[in-house]
C-alpha cells in the first residue's frame, strides 16, 4: 500500500508551544488529491540536523513513496532542512524549488527566501515544503501535478489523482 | 573549424532496440541554425555513469566548442547525465537548466522533473538535453540565442547563427 | 549602526584601467532606498579567488549586515565570485539568482549567463551582481524588497526602507 511520510520540523511545536497545523494542512491537501488508499507516517520533530537526516532515513526505510517535510526552509540560523535533505538524498530535482519559489512571488516577494529542494532516494521522493499552511497549499498547488509522475518513475507506490499529469511514454 | 558534439545517452538506443531519433534532432537543428561551417562529433552511449563522463572528458579534448547531450536527465535508477556532467565542468550555469524547464512547463507539468545542466570547462560548452526529440527542440529554442555568445566567452570557436544574441560590450 | 559591503571585483577597475562605475552605481541604489543611516565599507578587488574568498570574510568579520559584490559571475576564465562566494557562505539561497536571471531575460537573453548566487553567514546577507551598470540596477530592482527581511531573519541591522517587504508572522 501507498506510505506518505509527513514530517514537521519545528522546534516550538515540537515542544509544544503550539499545535501543529502544518503536518494537518499537508494531510489535508493529501486527502483531497489523492483518490487510492493510502497510510500517512506523521512525524514531529526539532529544527535539529541529525534528527531531520535520522527521520527521513527511517521514512524511506519504511517504503514512503512520497516523504513532505514543512518548515526550517528560511536562512535563519536554525533553518537546516534544505541541507539534512540534501544529506539524504541521491539525486536532486531543482526544478520543484524553483517552481514553488516562481509560484509563491505571485503573493509575497519574500517568497525568494524559502530554500526548499526535492530530491529521491531509492524508491522514495522527498520535497520540502516552508513552514506556514498558506504557504504550503500555494506550494503543493503548483507542484502536485508532477508528483505522482515521479513517484512512477523512481518506482515508488502508484498515486492515483485526477491532477496528476502522466505523459505518454514517446519511446 | 568549429566542432560540435552530440551525445545521446541511452541503454536502449546504444543497444539498438532502437533508432537514435533524439540525436537526429539535434543536428538538424544545428544545421538550421549556425550558418558557418562546423563538423559534428556524434557518439551514441549507455546510462553509465563512467562512459558519460568519458565520453564528455574526450570531446573537451577534442576541442569541442559545444557538446549537446540528451538522454538520461530525469529522476530514474538509471539517470545518471547531470551527475556526470557536474564531475567534468569546471563552472556551472544554472540559468540554462532554470529557463529550459520554466519554458517547457508551457508544454507540459512534469517539465519539473529534469535535472539538466550546463556548464564549461576549458573552451567548451555542455549542456544537457532531455531525452525526447519534441522537447529537445523545445528547450533548444528556448536557450539557443544565448549559447553562441556563451562560447565566445570561453573562448570557442565562433558560431555564426542568425538567432545568435551578442550584447556590445559597455566596458 | 548598520553596515553594508560593496565590493566590486575586477582585474581592469582594480588596475585602474577604468573607473569603478559598478560600485558607484549600487552605492546610489542603497541611497535610493535606504531610510536610516548606514555606513558603507567598499572594497575594490581583481578577480583572484583567494582576495575575494578573504575580502569577503573580513567584511563578515566586520559585521556588515548587507554585502552586495559586483562582477565575475560570468562563464569566462577568470570570473570566479561565485565560487568564492560559495566558498564563504553556510547556506546558499537560490531563489535570488533565478529571479534575478528571470527577471534580465525581459531585457536579454544573455541574462541566463549570469551564475549569481545568494547566501548568508552568521549575520551577513552576500549578494553577487553582475558586472554592468545597466545589469546592477535591474537585478537590484527584482530583488530589493525581500532583502531587507532577509537580513532580519538572520539578525543583522534593521534595513529601513519603503520598499521594503516584511509578512507578518503568522506563527
Amino acid at each position: 500500500m501507498l506510505k506518505i511520510g509527513i514530517v514537521t520540523i519545528s522546534d516550538r511545536a515540537s515542544a509544544g508551544i503550539y499545535e501543529d497545523k502544518s503536518g494537518l494542512e499537508i494531510e489535508k491537501f493529501l486527502k483531497e488529491q489523492i483518490t487510492n488508499k493510502f497510510e500517512i507516517l506523521y512525524r514531529l520533530i526539532p529544527d535539529d540536523y541529525e534528527k531531520i537526516v535520522k527521520t527521513l532515513k527511517e521514512l524511506v526505510e519504511l517504503k514512503c513513496s512520497l516523504i513532505l517535510t514543512t518548515g526550517g526552509t528560511g536562512p535563519a540560523k536554525r533553518d537546516v532542512t534544505p541541507e539534512a535533505t540534501k544529506a539524504v538524498i541521491e539525486k536532486e530535482l531543482p526544478g520543484f524549488g524553483e517552481l514553488m519559489r516562481m509560484h509563491s512571488l505571485q503573493y509575497v516577494p519574500t517568497a525568494i527566501l524559502s530554500r526548499s529542494i526535492a530530491g529521491v532516494i531509492e524508491n522514495s521522493f522527498i520535497l520540502n515544503l516552508p513552514g506556514s499552511p498558506k504557504a504550503i497549499r500555494e506550494n503543493l498547488e503548483a507542484v502536485w501535478s508532477a508528483i505522482p509522475y515521479t513517484v512512477d518513475l523512481i518506482e515508488g507506490e502508484y498515486i492515483e489523482s485526477p491532477n496528476a499529469f502522466r505523459p505518454k511514454k514517446s519511446k
